[in-house]
């Protein structure tokens, strides 16, 4: 059987995972790896064509793209232009809408598909938030994070001065409502007091309860587990008090790097266009044939 | 906007909880009820046509077949000759792929579509496993039942010689293991001791921990209560003990009734042919466009 050929744009952390996933999945090859410094070579990547630019890999069916969110539409239009099928874990939930028209337009000028947004949330969540709501199209679903390190609110604080690294936790407390516990490493001069009042009245936090702790080592307390608990209680025709839970425990990389991986199977199989998840056939996300997956997991 | 007609083919259980939710989504009209006996007319039809066969029914777009499962491909192969698309929740998992081969080709010559296994398990709860695989591809999935009524089993006790009513309630122990406890109500004259020994060697019962207790009425005990408790642990990528797990606490008719409307309007957005739902996008099976949904459930 002809193997998938995946180039991998990014070698963050999410780019490392999915070199592990395209590595673990026997449908796949490697094409190469784009970074934006091409000599900058990485034991892990002994074996791989590391480039600079997309154009320079040969025979690419999909790229998938382990960049930052905002770097994701550049990048899919560059592949598109190419003549490449992308994925991405885009996570912007309220841009979504219009980077799928944006993609949408080129891909089919060009004959290709995406996935967007096929990380876990949004994405498989979106999956099951969306047969939730078949199962009951009335009540409310909560989604819940955490414990969890926040990428976003990170980052938000090593923004503010004096700070020489920091960790924002997102924590459950139920009906999608979330605490936020911030550990920051203060630079040698600076008042921890001082970052900790910028910290909670930046608009990242200030609507949230927030907890902010001064640590030695950020490094020291980092962990990349994550998790979710996806609630929701509603209506199934006239039948009231309908429950249903999904739950995760997982690391967060390795998860995302596993479904753009799944992903970039299902977007060979699409007709040229943009999709999410929810408008992706499960099964189009496994490796083999239909049949098998029909007689085995249905 | 143009409503989709749908006919209920069957009024048990299954056939009840179906009227209520076509009744419940405001882009479904009922074309009408088939029921072996047309002139018996519960109050809650006296507003719909009941009739004895679907030819007598006009501009049917969709029939949703909510008899006996062993009545499933009969039924689904007369409404395809009646160039009406089908939806059922045929469960005898092992012959799934053959009932999808039989009416495919009917399907095709037809020009219309099909959607079996469309209720819980088979059905949403395959979605979640193909979601899963996806997610982890390496690892094990333990789907534990209960606790619930098991109509299969029931059934097979209510045949055994000196019972007048049965029930069997499925109770997970873990790991996909199962406890039966089964409630029987024994005809006068009967000795229940013999009737708890032909329970224990029947088929259906004797790989399994069986428990068998004498009830005065199996009326009192019964409810149509049900759940699952799915849960995989796998490997995404190269990384171990990743966790997941999904729940449902449901009432199991009004469940299953939910899904076949939901599997209903899916159906008239295939090409023709005939689908398991895991070959189904989810956001089919929710009412309006997709645009909406991607912009609020994404």
């Amino acid at each position: 059987m002809k193997k998938i050929r995946a180039a991998v744009v990014g070698y963050g952390n999410i780019g490392k995972y999915t070199v592990e996933a395209l590595e673990a999945a026997a449908d796949f090859e490697i094409a190469g790896i784009v970074r934006r410094n091409a000599s900058d070579i990485p034991v892990s990547l002994a074996t791989y064509k590391v480039v600079a630019s997309l154009k320079e890999l040969e025979g690419v069916d999909v790229a998938i793209l382990a960049t930052p969110t905002r770097k994701v539409k550049e990048y899919a239009l560059e592949a598109l232009s190419l003549g490449i099928n992308t994925v991405d874990s885009f996570d912007i939930h309220t841009q979504i809408p219009e980077l799928r028209r944006t993609l949408a337009e080129k891909a089919l000028e060009a004959g290709k598909a995406c996935i967007i947004s096929a990380g876990w949330d949004p994405g498989t969540d979106s999956m099951v938030r969306a047969i939730l709501e078949a199962c009951a199209p009335k009540g409310l679903t909560y989604t819940n994070f955490g414990p969890g390190m926040s990428m976003g609110h990170s980052v938000a604080v090593k923004a503010i001065e004096g700070v020489a690294d920091a960790l924002s936790m997102t924590i459950p407390t139920g009906q999608g409502v979330h605490r936020r516990m911030v550990y920051v490493q203060v630079k040698p001069g600076y008042d921890f007091a001082k970052i900790a009042a910028a910290v909670k009245a930046d608009p990242y936090f200030a609507s949230d309860e927030t907890h902010v702790f001064q640590v030695e080592s950020v490094d020291a307390v980092k962990d990349m587990g994550h998790g979710v608990d996806l609630v929701r209680k509603g209506v199934s025709g006239k039948t009231q008090n309908q429950n249903f839970q999904f739950k995760m425990s997982i690391n967060n990389p390795a998860l995302t790097g596993q479904i753009l991986v799944a992903a970039a199977r299902a977007v060979t199989r699409q007709k040229p266009g943009c999709y999410t998840l929810i408008e992706i056939p499960p099964v189009d996300l496994l490796p083999g044939e239909r049949d098998y997956w029909v007689a085995h997991i249905v």
